[in-house]
């Protein structure tokens, strides 16, 4: 890049010189101006995005890590960052990784004979993708809304995220019992399941919904209850696949967790 | 950008003519190489370094998130970018989020008036920065060599991490108890403690480091025994900031654990 704009610059100082019987006292394009206009701005403008992307970076990590409070929407300045992100190819790079990760640690498992090792998996945002909805929403910029999510959610058309579809078919194939762990409502069970289905994800050995009475509850919490009785029918969790903090934390953890990324929004 | 260039080439096209008459029969630097030469692989340049951006910053999401198996040293493809992390804004950007996001947290905490309430601080790469070693090695690239990290630690001169003094001044004001607890070893107390004084550090509630038994053990089993030993006495760990997971995870868990950025090692 800098031979092109020092080759560019020299040749602007030729041009200048057999342009200059035209240019030279003219007061509409100075000379100088031409030449130093377009750079200035350009290198303030590069400027200011590159600190916008470093800003907006350090803010996804923090995110990853769990290091921020919780949140409710993202940072205005980042929309188009988180945009960016979420429609390139960083997120799905993010979500191969994590599922590549899983698999490797899947198969160098060995599995007891009993049927007891479990893999769970949550439900939005690890296997079915609700970007559909959120590119309507800003992604994560508005504030979160039940009932349009629900309508949404009542649709049915939530895709597949594909490296989750092929860890899915990865532990299975492997011997896995399968849960999937999801915060959405027990109301939503036969759509859930239907949509889970028509996208590749054919069969499960539970699928956990939340009932009238979990709902006051905190994600972790609800999450935390459903691991523990898990152990105490006698499973082992293996692993755990999911994109929110909230999946993963609490009592009765997996043996290794795994963080899908997911900077539109933050439960707790 | 595309402005830039798009004058750039004009400019090119224009000063061709008058220059043809020098090179335009040359075959050592034929005119349309001169063109489109540094163009064509410049925009090749750029997708492969953008590529490869992309890819080790998801490495480092992987890093961050906790999803990688333990790792013996960084990608080597990925070793500028880690350079460049390390030495740029970018490293000290996320550091100073996290110890916002602490500070903010701890401010937030009512104390109890017992004297009990504790933030733990690990030392290396939390407190103190082996920076300047680790720039003498690859910044991760090179496998870990505990002979000549061990006479970096006897020189004394690991700098602040500065974000994080601003932490543990905040916190110490606050009135937490401080307590740091290291996987150096014991026959490195006095230096550390040295090291500690001289960059800022002037307190401490415990300095907590590996006794000879601890040796073999993992770090998260180490760290996991010291905050199960302060529970034990009656504390309440409020807060704990560390650059790995090893200083955060386990038993006794704080209230809220703080991840610090490290691309450069991993500690099980």
């Amino acid at each position: 890049m800098t031979s092109l704009l020092v080759m560019c610059f020299f040749l602007m100082l030729f041009s200048s010189c057999t342009l200059a019987n035209d240019n030279y006292n003219s007061h509409i394009f100075p000379r100088p101006l031409v030449i130093e206009y377009p750079e200035g701005n350009e290198f303030q403008l590069r400027e200011s995005l590159e600190e916008l992307r470093l800003q907006c970076t350090s803010w996804r990590f923090a995110v990853e890590a769990n290091n921020l409070s919780p949140w409710k929407t993202i940072p205005p300045e980042c929309a188009a960052y988180v945009e960016d992100y979420m429609t390139g190819r960083a997120y799905s790079y993010d979500l191969q990784r994590v599922s590549r990760a899983a698999g490797a640690f899947a198969k160098s498992v060995e599995l007891a004979e009993d049927g007891k090792d479990v893999w769970i998996f949550d439900v939005d945002e690890t296997l079915l993708s609700n970007l559909p909805y959120y590119a309507q929403h800003g992604y994560g910029l508005e504030i979160f809304n039940h009932t349009k999510f629900d309508k949404w959610v009542e649709e049915g058309l939530a895709p597949a995220i594909h490296s989750s579809l092929e860890l899915y078919r990865d532990v299975t194939s492997l011997g896995f019992k399968v849960f999937f762990l999801t915060g959405r409502s027990e109301r939503h069970g036969n759509i859930t399941a239907d949509n889970l289905i028509k996208v590749g994800f054919q069969h499960w050995d539970k699928l956990i919904l939340r009932s009238p009475e979990d709902h006051p509850k905190q994600a972790t919490m609800y999450k935390s209850e459903k691991r523990d009785e898990m152990i105490k029918e006698g499973y082992r969790i293996v692993g755990n696949s999911g994109d929110q903090w909230s999946d993963l934390l609490g009592s009765s953890p997996a043996n290794r967790s795994f963080k899908l990324p997911n900077p539109m929004y933050y439960i707790p």
